[in-house]
C-alpha cells in the first residue's frame, strides 16, 4: 500500500508490521507515573485546569458570536445547535496555544480556532448521518438529522464548512499579513478534503468489514480522521501568530505525533476502561471486531508506542521558550493521560 | 417577510406583488427580436460561439488538472466523475470574462473559475441525494450516490467544497496580491453558506408543499440558489483581476440581475418549450404546482421582467471598454435568449 506516510522517524513501517528501532527507544519505557512526576516541574508553575477553563470560555463566546441567530432562522438554528453543544474545545485551544507559543496575540488566532471547531462539528454532523454511522445521539442530545431532518443536516454541515473558510478570510484581524491568512486557509483546506478528514473517512468506509486490516491502513485512517485537524489547528495558529518556517514545521511534527497519540490512547481506553468511566460504550471496538492498536500490537506495545509518540512530540517543542511552551506540553500530557 | 433584498431598483416589492414602475419602463418593451438585432452590432465584431468553445476547453483542462486521479482513489474518482461530467461551464467563463474585463490576465482568475465550478458541482451532488431531490440521473449519467453510494456522495461533496477554497488559496498565481485572494475567498464563502446556496436550499425545503408562495419568497430562493454563485464568479474574477471597488460593485449588480434573469428565463422555458427542445422534462413546474414567474406574473409580464433585468444588467457594464465588455454582454444575451 503506497498511501502511507509515517510521521514517526523511529518507526519503520513495512507490510503489516510496525517495528520499533531498539536503538532509539529507552530500554525500559518510563512508566506513566514517572513521566507524570517529571512533568510536575512544569505543572508547578502552570495551572492547566485554569488555563483550559479560561480558554474554553473565550472560545465559547467567540463561537457564539460567530454564528448569530438570524434569518434564514432554520439553518442558523441548526448550525448553532451542533456548534454550541459543548465539548472540550481541544482543537481551538491548541490553535490559540500555538499562536501564543510563537509570540502572536490570542486574537490573531481566534477566527482560525473557531474555524477548526466548525470543521470538526461539520464532520460529526455528516458522520452521524444514516448513510454513514447512523447515530441518533451525540453528547447526550439527538444528532442533527434527528433534530432537523436529514436534508437540513447535510446542508448545515455544508454551511459550517464553507463558513469556516469565510470566517478565517473575513474575521482574522488586519494585523495578520494577508499572505499568512491565505496560507492558513490552504492548511485548513488540506485538513478536510481528499487528503484529510474525507480521505480518512472514505478509507474507513472502504475497509468496513474487511478482514486483516493492518497497521498501515489503521495508521492511515487515524492520521486522516484525527491527526490532520489537530495539525491544522496547531499550524494555522503558528502561521497567523507570525512563526517562521522552521517553527511551523516543528509544530506540524508535534501536532502529527500528538494526533496519532490521541487515537492510540482512544484505542487503549476502549479496552481498559468501563463504559461508566468513558461516558460512552466501552469495548465497542472489540465487539465490532474493529482494527485497533491493542488488537494489532497488544496492550503493552500500544502503551509503549503511546509513550514514544509523546516523547517525540515533546522533542519538537524543546527549543521554544519554556513558559510559553507549557500550555502545549500540558495539552500533550492531557491527551496522553486522559481517562475518557 | 423581512428576508428580501430587491436587486431591481425599478421594481417595488410589496407583500405578495411585484409592481413595475411605469415611468422607468419603455411603453412597449422591445421584442426579443429587436433586442437581438440591436446586439448584432457587437456580435459582428465578436464571435461568441468561438469564445465560449475556447474558454470552455481551457476551463476543462484546468479542472482536469486540478483534481488528478491519485490515492485515495475512490474519493478522487468520485470527485472527477461529477466535476468532469460536462456542462457549459457558464460560471467559470463568467469569472474569466470579468477578470479580463477589468484588465487582469486569464491565469489570475483560473483557480477562482475552477473553484466556482467545484462548488456548483458539490451543490448538485448534495441536492441529488435521496434526502433532498432524490434524483437518479444528472446529465444522462447516474448521480453520484447512484454510482458511488450515499456516504461517498456526501463526502465527495465535502471534498469538492473544501478543495474549492484550498485551490483559490494555493493555486492563484503570485502576481495576485494576497489581500485580493483573501477577499475572493470571503466572496466564495458568502455564496455557499447560510446566506448563499445553503440558505436558498433550506428556504426551498421549508416552502415545499406550502400553498401561496409569493414573489418575495420566489425571488429569495432564486437569488440564493442561482444568482449568488454567478455573483461570486463575476466578483471573484473582478477582484483577482485587480478591479477597483467601484468596478467590483458594478459587476456585482450586473451579476445579480443576470442571476435572476437566468432563473426567470428558466421558468419561461419550462412552460413554452417541449421536453425535446429542453433536453429535460418540460412543464415540470406546472405539474408539481411549483411557484414560478409565469405562474405568479403571467407569461407576458415575466417576459417584460426578463427584458428589464437584461437592460439593467447591460447598464452596469456601460462604462467599461466596449471590446473588453463584449464577452460579458454576450453571456448576458446567451442567458436571456437561450432555448434550453
Amino acid at each position: 500500500m503506497s498511501l502511507i506516510w509515517s510521521p514517526i522517524p523511529n518507526t519503520i513501517i513495512s507490510s503489516n508490521k510496525l517495528m520499533f528501532n531498539p536503538k532509539t527507544l529507552p530500554r525500559r519505557p518510563p512508566t506513566i507515573a514517572a513521566v507524570l512526576s517529571q512533568d510536575a516541574r512544569l505543572a508547578s508553575t502552570f495551572d492547566f485546569n485554569r488555563y483550559m477553563e479560561e480558554k474554553a470560555a473565550r472560545v465559547e463566546r467567540a463561537l457564539d458570536a460567530s454564528v448569530p441567530l438570524r434569518e434564514p432562522r432554520l439553518v442558523h438554528e441548526a448550525m448553532r445547535y451542533s456548534l454550541l453543544a459543548g465539548g472540550k474545545r481541544v482543537r481551538p485551544i491548541l490553535c490559540l496555544a500555538a499562536c501564543e507559543l510563537v509570540g502572536g496575540p490570542e486574537a490573531a488566532a481566534m477566527p482560525s480556532a473557531c474555524a477548526v471547531e466548525m470543521v470538526h462539528t461539520m464532520s460529526l454532523i455528516h458522520d452521524d448521518l444514516p448513510c454513514m454511522d447512523n447515530d441518533d445521539l451525540r453528547r447526550g442530545k439527538p444528532t442533527s438529522h434527528k433534530a432537523f431532518g436529514e436534508a437540513v443536516a447535510v446542508l448545515t454541515g455544508d454551511a459550517l464548512l464553507s463558513f469556516s473558510f469565510e470566517h478565517v478570510a473575513s474575521a482574522t484581524p488586519p494585523g495578520v499579513a494577508p499572505d499568512r491568512v491565505v496560507r492558513a486557509i490552504a492548511e485548513l483546506g488540506r485538513s478536510i478534503g481528499s487528503e484529510g478528514l474525507v480521505g480518512g473517512q472514505v478509507a474507513d468506509i472502504s475497509l468496513e468489514g474487511v478482514a486483516g486490516v493492518g497497521l498501515e491502513q489503521l495508521e492511515y485512517i487515524h492520521l486522516h480522521k484525527t491527526a490532520v485537524l489537530l495539525e491544522a489547528a496547531v499550524v494555522m495558529g503558528a502561521i497567523v501568530g507570525g512563526a517562521g518556517d522552521e517553527a511551523v514545521e516543528r509544530l506540524r511534527k508535534f501536532a502529527r505525533r500528538m494526533g496519532l497519540l490521541f487515537q492510540v490512547v482512544d484505542d487503549i481506553l476502549d479496552v481498559t476502561k468501563s463504559s461508566e468511566e468513558l461516558g460512552k460504550t466501552a469495548g465497542k471496538d472489540v465487539a465490532t471486531d474493529k482494527a485497533t492498536y491493542p488488537k494489532l500490537l497488544g496492550l503493552e506495545k500500544s502503551r509503549e508506542f503511546a509513550e514514544e509518540l509523546k516523547r517525540e512530540a515533546y522533542e519538537q517543542i524543546a527549543g521554544f521558550d519554556e513558559a510559553k511552551a507549557a500550555p502545549l506540553l500540558a495539552l500533550a500530557d492531557y491527551i496522553a493521560y486522559r481517562n475518557n
